[in-house]
């Protein structure tokens, strides 16, 4: 940060020569409830899905401009909190809030621009992936769903035996560094896990031109996930395939290049189009067009 | 532009080596009313207060990413028109809107990240004044403030009679190539006038330690202006010192350099602290505290 809060903008290094941009909107009520999430959640959510963003570009984050309106009545604690999970979560990747503003509204509505710098690499995109690579993950993947529907089961005791599905779903946890390593690895198309596996794989193989065929079965769930699932009568690859808000990072990578160890090998790139999975349980082959749960999407093409 | 709307993020060529950043939030109902603008001058609007606030610095603005919240009700036309006001106003100055985010919410809010690149140039802080130097403005003052009055009168015979300070309030017209202009010019210090004239060198004063006096009496303010303050019985000085939302682009500058014919002289700056002004017409000297017409900010100095 060359110029940082406290003049009309913000002046930033960007020794690459070029800058990464993007920025999410979380409004109250939609992405997240006051009840469920200390204004200290929301900040480092809010953080954490930017970021992940400029990460899944094969980027390093370096800073974030943040636009909050809240209602006047507000607690100044509350915001506090909030400029406090921003912070946080931008220590994890050495980034800083630079520049925001604050206005009053009926509602809580959080709006983070993240920037990133690419340190030399080639930006990896949606589109380049081709038949024959293979698809990895990094990250976790049906944590945040399943916070999720505990919470919204509403039973406490029960919920309270699941605390690190609680955590995944109010503070995610990205993989950052996977960004930069998957990049560097030679990954051919990134997306981070925002909307679900399935979805926004869809969105790679459609702007790639490819089909992606997904296999979860080598890689057992983690137990509080299985059992979460069977204490709610859910299937848990649903959560696993259709979850959002992990902020996982999936990349195709061409078959030469052995990322065991440090990713898992959950699929693999064909000629044709659209998104193939068998959780092994109950789905058929084919694409689901569900939402994940807790996003609340319109209009994205009006940006996109 | 490298990499537009459609991928996780965009990628923005940054040739300086630093990026300009700034962001800034639109509520409905409180910086617009959805009766009172179209959401084409929504769209222009939220775009000229965030560009305006790049060419503060004396940069060039880049790009845009903008995140929206609205209703899903919202007529498709009315999105379509907000962003072909951000996409008009961003060509006026050669940028272009690069990613978004759209999603449901019960009020419509803009959020507006605007970025630039200042093309070798050092960034005119707000904290560079010196004693000696001289004020200059470029751009117009009041115009917004008088249009926001005449909306609020509520007498359309009235605000027809008019149709510039409408304009003005609904679609201001920032000098944007004044921020690059007075930088190089070598200006000391530099704002733009969001919050009004007074308020806004209030802020540079207080960040530069310095004392600065107005005087807007040799600059006769335009006729429109005059004749609509005189209909509302409100002091036409009143706008020009305290109404927001012009952007006009004001700078502290060597007194050795003289910028006639390209700006107006509007004041000094001395020793001391805060803002003196005279009308000429009803105000004491002294600094006024008032928020801008339409402004409703609150707790800036949490990211400041």
């Amino acid at each position: 940060m060359l110029i940082g809060p406290g003049d009309d903008a913000a002046v930033l290094a960007a020794p690459d020569g070029r800058v990464v941009a993007t920025t999410d909107l979380l409004v109250e009520g939609r992405h997240f409830r006051l009840e469920w999430m200390s204004g200290y959640d929301v900040g480092r959510r809010a953080a954490a899905q930017n970021l992940a963003d400029v990460a899944a570009m094969g980027a390093v984050p370096t800073a974030l401009v943040v636009g909050l309106a809240c209602p006047a009545s507000s607690p100044v604690a509350w915001v506090e909190e909030l400029t406090d999970g921003l912070r946080d979560e931008c220590a994890v990747v050495g980034a800083s809030v630079v520049g925001g503003d604050v206005v009053s509204a009926d509602a809580v509505t959080v709006a983070v621009t993240a920037l990133g710098d690419l340190q030399g690499r080639a930006p990896v995109r949606r589109s380049g992936a081709r038949p024959g690579d293979r698809v990895w993950v990094v990250g976790a993947l049906g944590g945040s769903a399943a916070g999720l529907a505990l919470l919204r089961h509403g039973d406490r005791q029960l919920s309270a035996r699941y605390p690190r599905l609680l955590d995944a779903y109010r503070c995610p946890v990205p993989p950052y560094v996977a960004g930069p390593f998957l990049a560097d690895a030679g990954a051919t198309a990134m997306i981070d896990v925002s909307d679900g596996l399935v979805q926004d794989l869809g969105h790679l193989a459609a702007a790639s031109g490819v089909a992606i065929s997904l296999d979860l079965s080598q890689w057992a769930a983690p137990p509080d996930l299985v059992e979460a699932a069977a204490d709610l009568g859910i299937d848990v690859g649903e959560w696993r395939l259709f979850g959002g808000e992990d902020h996982a990072l999936v990349a195709t990578v061409p078959a030469a290049v052995d990322l065991s160890g440090d990713a898992l090998l959950i699929g693999e790139v064909a000629a044709g189009l659209g998104v193939r999975y068998d959780s092994g349980v109950r789905y058929d082959s084919g694409v689901r067009n569900d939402s994940a749960p807790g996003r609340d999407h319109l209009g994205f093409d009006h940006f996109r």
